[in-house]
């Protein structure tokens, strides 16, 4: 970890070129890919945001003109750090040259030694990649010149005739798939885009290429396991959206009862459902920042104790959060007779949803029924997974709702 | 489209041949990716729902000796017609050289023209196959002796040397990525698998390789934009549930109130959400058999109606299903005022998920509140939204909930 340790302390200077200038002519959306709202958000910002780290002094974006003021909003309202905005080009290789460019400038006015600079490419409709497969990559370019990504193949490519016949296929076990992130030294990459013919600048899609082609560097190529996978078709953007749900959850579980059943069974839950759990804590005073989704668990025969914990709750998420979107989930075991405290949660969690300054905040509420003590196994893990499920999903259309378990 | 009726009259006699006796060990699942569950069944269910076609002769499925019990189980269960089972081999070629053998036995027996036998090879962990895909590949077979449907290229291919250093990449207009089903004359599958080498045997996975390598046969290469993709990643298992549960509802809204406005909106939100709407009916007695999810709208001062026509539509799906899944979900308009009967439906929606008899039928209550007439086109909106969502997702958890809107 030598290395990671000398990215970090920036001994090396690394830039990061996200192409996004993509107007979705070929998939023939309205909005082009890089701006779907994914779990929430556009896609780009699900990708911005794994550049957000001191090692990256800076990321480049290039955009079409029509998109570039509402970009520099989004980078505004969500306060994206250390990102410069070019006019991407018509090809891939166009906006990445402007991008390259850029990055020139900056190496020659800040006169740093142009052998220490890395320059990440990656896709902004690849949101996912880890920070790990970043220090990779960058690690492997600094030794090699031009490293890549890759996964193997999950289907055979075959070679074409012109008349859509079968040339060849080729044996799977010597090719892969070539993904981003890749990493290029600075001489690499500016030699490369220096070199570039019109025939590749206007319909070549692969640096590695040019790094080979025009700069003499083959490309060291990493495997990964990492999601570094494209979203280009329907389904990528089904899974982009469970996937972002649940990397975006930074969950908290807020119970002054030690030793509550309910605690146990619903951490297994929140496990099984991938979420990040920041935090269990036993008071608001302790409830650490960066929390988006929080849990409330209580045990009220009546509701006023459980409404002021939401209440102070949903005002410390609404000041901490915006513009980010957060939850407020009320676990609450209410005893079956206890009619009017269900009426009261079922009433008040509509109101909440409805009072305009819970905007962007779903609220829920999941009442364990007791009949008996203690509560049947069965029906606390089921409003558990419940809870969970509302946590992950964080769909604004169940805000308000109160649930009976 | 002659081609196509000539296929439906039997003049061709079509088989198919999914492998499906991988036992996961590459995924390191417990249990192989064709027998893990997708919204609700396993997915070579799926996978064999779309061969049953009347102009398929018969499906035959390689599955390894571990799972032979357990799918001839499920075929029973699910009554799937003319399928066959073969113990597969340690690899896709080995099993598919099986189901080969078995095809070739058929054919000799009926003493059928063996020119007119076209075997279609799929795999058991691409679900989402168009009956019209399968069509067309079973004619481009006809033709041309082999065929396969093919894909762009989403990320370029590379080739590797063996050192994990970038050899060359390939022109991504010049390749693309080879998907099933392909399709094959019979004289060249089996001319294929009797003269398959040892080396192809156990290590190649693809058929046309086969068909160009060992019969001479340069397969017909068919672009489609069809959901042909593959079941492989955890994002894969993502997407499959949410197309698999788009495809499976077979809906029909059930109102006695002609003019409703509720019934617009909701058939708007019915059609956002991708689902088939088979019948609108206003009464049971025209509830077309086929359905699997039942939405019921009414107008209720009072429970009794409307509870009584959800207990019978539940014993007729109930009837109609078994062993298949379905959904009920009661959209009523209730006054603001008429708390009673907003808590009997709360009531009754808890028993009948716990009823027994209603298994494996999901049952949602969505109280649309009524405090000025006409209700304010946003709730109403919001209300047919969360009501399709409830049809989507048939999310078991939810079952026996009241959503108020």
């Amino acid at each position: 970890m030598n290395e990671a340790i000398d990215l970090i302390s920036e001994k090396k200077k690394v830039f990061a070129i996200l192409p996004a200038a993509g107007t979705g002519e070929r998939t023939g959306l309205k909005t082009p890919k890089q701006f779907c709202e994914i779990a929430g958000y556009p896609l780009i910002l699900h990708s911005l945001w794994n550049f957000q780290r001191p090692w990256i002094a800076e990321t480049v974006v290039a955009v079409s003109e029509d998109w570039l003021p509402y970009l520099q909003d989004l980078i505004k309202l969500y306060r994206i750090q250390n990102v410069h905005l070019v006019v991407g080009g018509q090809t891939r290789h166009q906006s990445i040259k402007i991008c390259v460019q850029y990055v020139r400038e900056r190496v020659q006015n800040a006169r740093c030694n142009a052998s220490d600079v890395i320059v990440i490419v990656h896709d902004a409709v690849r949101p996912f990649v880890a920070e790990e497969t970043l220090q990779r990559i960058a690690e492997a370019a600094h030794k090699q010149g031009a490293a890549g990504v890759v996964c193997p193949l999950v289907s055979t490519t075959l070679a074409t005739q012109e008349d859509g016949i079968l040339d060849y296929s080729l044996v799977r076990s010597k090719h892969c798939n070539s993904h981003t992130p890749q990493a290029f030294s600075y001489q690499t990459i500016v030699t490369a885009y220096d070199k570039i013919s019109k025939h590749d600048l206007d319909h070549g899609t692969e640096v590695l290429h040019l790094a080979l082609e025009y700069a003499g560097v083959r490309a060291k190529l990493l495997e990964t396991k990492d999601e570094v996978w494209k979203v280009t078709y329907r389904r990528d953007i089904c899974a982009a959206e469970q996937f972002a749900r649940e990397r975006l959850a930074r969950l908290a579980i807020l119970s002054d009862q030690t030793g509550n059943d309910v605690i146990g069974v619903l951490e297994e839950q929140v496990k099984k459902k991938r979420l990040t759990l920041l935090s269990k804590c036993s008071s608001l005073t302790t409830l650490p920042s960066g929390v988006n989704a929080v849990i409330v668990i209580a045990d009220a025969p009546t509701t006023d104790q459980c409404l002021l914990d939401v209440a102070t709750v949903l005002e410390r998420l609404k000041q901490q959060l915006h513009p980010l979107k957060g939850s407020l989930t009320l676990l609450v075991t209410v005893p079956t007779e206890e009619k009017m405290v269900r009426d009261d949660l079922m009433t008040r969690f509509r109101e909440l949803r409805l009072d305009q300054r819970c905007r962007d905040i779903c609220v829920y509420c999941v009442i364990l029924e007791t009949k008996s003590s203690p509560v049947e196994k069965e029906r606390m893990e089921r409003a558990c997974e419940l809870t969970a499920n509302l946590v992950v999903r964080q769909d604004e259309l169940m805000s308000g709702q109160t649930f009976i378990v």
